[in-house]
């Protein structure tokens, strides 16, 4: 139950503020996150790491020497924005390029890949090393899909002091997939979280049961059994890890491993503790050495009541990387002279664009009915806001129509003052999609942010923009969503609206129909997939633990694309010449 | 809800046991709780805290450099006995004397004391400072009488800081006593915490509501609030603590402050930093700079949901203190140089006692009479153990009858061994005392302690006990237990029935009665004085919220002393010649 909190929709910028307050020894607030507040050796390589607020430690706690040096810091349960990514990197940056790592979650990989092809066109050398330690969600030889739990300490710390011991990027890249490649973790959970604000747990455990593999959103678990003593549970953590060598461990006799006992929230010290004593019993017995062993809250989940057990397999090159000193908010070890804190400020805001490209008479009057159909969006989202949260409550964390919300108004505020520059519908376009990934984060948020800049792209800003430069847009659109979502038709994602409605729209257009007509086909091709997501069941995560019960619901992307085709349509038959 | 366990009664020893497994770089295990791993200078004074467990980091997370050196850690809620106390204080022990530091609990100030008498009479200088920070647990000008709360790490770090600088025992000791002076704590609470293996909590918060000062065992509070807002909370917090400023401090304009937000367990981080947030600008509109503020789990109650603020008023002497580097398990800060961790290992018991001093036959004869008392005090307080504990629920922790068995099973074999050695009624009642007073551990543990080593004290092991000399043992008992437990007639505990117990035996024995017949009378006063216990309130310290509750139900204490006067007048009236 999160209890204390002001607006629910500040609770994660408030937290940041607190988090920065308490600690500006060690950390300083900069756009988007945090970075360390001592200063970093020039030509030291950014070891940059992030995700959703209510992970604490996770991850602005993990920031400081020896550790991170920045941490993306996105809304509860919501993966930063690209845009966030972007800029806490390049204040991160000291000259040796940057490492985004971070757990395996959708939205996650969208922005933090959306941040890396950007700073590698502005020329700094960036890489991505994604966490998938969490075994019970996926299966061996899909080892790629599995989730980032509390693995993700053993990857960023091993990363960290590959950089502070001034390794190249590319030996910090293949040092830190190495460790994720030796780590594995398994979790149990007895109980959800509330969000705050909330008046429901986001997934619950029937009481007295424990859920095996539950993933720390909700996603679906291996199997419930009844809550077991603290021997059992050591048992059965240690047991099924020991099960799972990685390649090049035959065998745990005689090996040595980092050993993470993470409580997930309102699993207690104490509790830890006694899990623990059965744990390094069991891993004594089976010849594991457990080396600086961390039992206590590491990547959390709100008021979860969980527990779950990370083995990091050590060989001589790791080792030393584990157990070199740091000295993070939440994560100290060994030691390390004091350091001066740099009393260089950052603004918190980037300066706003004042100038856009050279635009044709003919491309800002299109810019002018992309405005008015980007306030056709804001209403139409506004309208279905409640509705849009309910259907994606069933599958998802009912967020959905509060994302699309802040997302469109961002979007459409960031048209009009792009049209009060004089820009083209192209440039217009441009700007609406950054702004709306900014502003909403998670998935739907950079999906839309694509979708704007693919259309924004094929229209440019010189040309009278025709029929089939929005359809090429579109379908653009299509293949982009799909390449940054990793979905396919059939995922029950908005993949199986934007595909027909792509495809729709090219016919009619090849057929010569006129935009507003051709939109009108479009649209209703876009309605009628949506409706049939219904009968789909959500992909492995975004999916809860109660996914099979969203058969019979559509996707609230698929619903929200459609709601938003059609308001199309009426701008554009409005305009009908 | 604690989850995590095997069985309730190991709970503590195994989650030590644990703690010690996951943290040798830091701490040993020791007889009766932890000590440092790292070696301490020579002739350093040893700053030796404890308590009950269920609050970690609380105590044991607070042993290592900088910090405490060890830590006695008693059963869940229950304070460590004095023996623990005492083993512990003599691993630490540097040669340069000790000091004894805890939060003013009934039970911690009995143990903590009767270590303190011992280890002086043994030759090592010892001084007490209690912890009373927690200003919602009495009025100002009640100070003393006031619990102790998170503002424990302030006397604690100050102590220890004092320590690591040299200083000799008199100025840790007056350093450690001005901290308390200048440190006060007030908090709130959302909801009790359960204690493993209870089917419910031991004390409760309406949902919704918040508790005002309420203690961190569910000691009563002053007002009870809806639940408010983290700004609302924050200013709840800031403006109480400002309203009351301790000697010195005439205004918080231009003063420093160490500064805790302690979470009580399962208000989780991100809430904490909200709080933190508006806390901050508080202090800062207010004229207070904080120094190094600590936001976290610092003493927690296991699962409770409650937050408190502790201001740590600083001067130019006890700043330095706070600000000093330290290095344990929970609490780290500053630069301490890389130390070795000492090899020394210590017995996990002491050597059992093997020689008894002579006694006379008439003695040893007495000893088989107290050996058959201590036997009948056995199995009557089996018998009644769940009706004690059913009593003791309603005004304290339900846990007197599983305290009382402890503790009298232990007292019966300590006696059965001593009998095996010889020992006359005088030694035989003494090593009775200590072996009740170390396992049963808490607050009745003590005083039954005190009692059989009065009464053993009296009969000697040469003479052959009459029944004045049984008479003169109980009246000391009394009068050792008023002083002990701070208790006096009317306070609604075992001194309500001892003070007239010893009152009726004196008048009996006077009269010229027979021991038998006049401790007939005397069981008979205890029995109405215990049942009197029922139209009294318990004090403050070991009342709970609901104490008036307990108007109508006598006291547990009183209870039982009054059914094992009872269940001795049976063995005295068997013997009777």
């Amino acid at each position: 139950m999160t209890r204390l909190f002001n607006t629910p929709a500040a609770f994660a910028d408030e937290a940041l503020e607190g988090f920065v307050a308490a600690h500006r020894r060690w950390v300083r607030r900069v756009p988007g996150g945090v970075v360390r507040a001592t200063p970093t050796a020039p030509g030291q390589v950014a070891v940059v790491i992030g995700g959703g607020s209510g992970h604490y430690p996770a991850f602005s706690g993990l920031v400081g020497r020896g550790l991170a040096h920045g941490a993306a810091v996105g809304n509860v349960f919501a993966s930063p924005s690209a845009q966030q990514v972007h800029q806490v990197a390049k204040a991160a940056h000291s000259g040796g390029g940057v490492l985004l790592t971070f757990g395996n979650y959708a939205g996650d990989v969208l922005h933090f890949g959306q941040a890396e092809e950007r700073l590698n066109a502005e020329g700094i050398d960036c890489r991505t090393v994604v966490v998938t330690d969490d075994i019970s969600s996926a299966a061996p030889e899909e080892s790629a899909k599995r989730r980032g739990v509390a693995g993700d300490l053993a990857v960023f710390k091993t990363a960290a002091a590959a950089a502070e011991a001034g390794l190249p990027l590319d030996e910090v890249v293949r040092l830190a997939r190495l460790a994720n490649a030796r780590t594995r973790s398994f979790g149990v959970a007895f109980s959800g979280c509330t969000l705050p604000g909330a008046d429901a747990p986001l997934f619950t455990v029937p009481e007295g049961r424990m859920a095996v593999g539950l993933g720390i959103h909700g996603e679906p678990g291996l199997s419930e059994a009844a809550v077991p003593t603290a021997d059992e549970a050591a048992e059965l953590l240690v047991s099924t890890l020991l099960a799972e060598l990685p390649e090049g461990v035959d065998t745990p006799r005689g090996r040595r491993a980092g050993v993470i006992l993470n409580g997930l929230g309102s699993v207690k010290y104490e509790e830890l503790f006694v899990v623990y004593r059965r744990v390094a019993q069991l891993l004594d017995e089976a010849g594991v050495e457990a080396v600086d062993p961390e039992v206590g809250e590491l990547v959390t989940s709100f008021d979860m009541a969980g527990v779950s057990l990370t083995l990091f397999w050590l060989d001589e090159e790791l080792e030393p990387l584990w157990t070199a000193p740091a000295d993070a908010p939440a994560y100290r070890k060994g030691a390390l002279e004091p350091a001066s804190v740099s009393s260089e400020g950052f603004a918190e805001e980037q300066p706003e664009q004042t100038t856009v490209p050279e635009a044709s008479e003919e491309s800002r009057a299109a810019a002018r009915t992309a405005l008015d159909a980007l306030a056709a969006v804001v209403r139409t989202i506004d309208e279905h806001a409640d509705e849009l949260g309910r259907i994606d409550a069933v599958a998802g964390d009912g967020d959905h129509g509060i994302g699309m919300r802040r997302g469109s108004e961002a979007a459409y505020e960031a048209g009009r003052r792009a049209q009060g520059l004089g820009a083209g519908a192209g440039t217009l376009l441009c700007h609406a999609a950054d702004a709306w990934a900014d502003r909403a984060g998670g998935t739907s948020g950079a999906l839309w942010g694509v979708i704007l800049r693919q259309v924004g792209t094929a229209l440019g800003d010189t040309e009278r923009p025709d029929a089939a430069a929005v359809s090429r847009g579109v379908t653009a659109a299509a293949d982009g969503v799909m390449r940054l979502g990793k979905a396919e038709v059939g995922d029950k994602t908005m993949v199986d609206v934007l595909v027909p409605l792509a495809g729709a729209l090219g016919e009619a257009v090849a057929e010569g129909r006129p935009l507003a007509a051709a939109w009108d086909a479009a649209a209703t091709a876009a309605e009628a997939a949506a409706k049939a997501t219904a009968e789909l069941l959500p992909r492995l995560g975004r999916a809860r633990p109660h996914a099979e019960k969203s058969l019979g619901t559509p996707d609230a992307g698929a619903v929200s694309l459609a709601l938003i085709a059609r308001a199309v349509h009426g701008v554009l038959a409005a305009k009908n010449d």
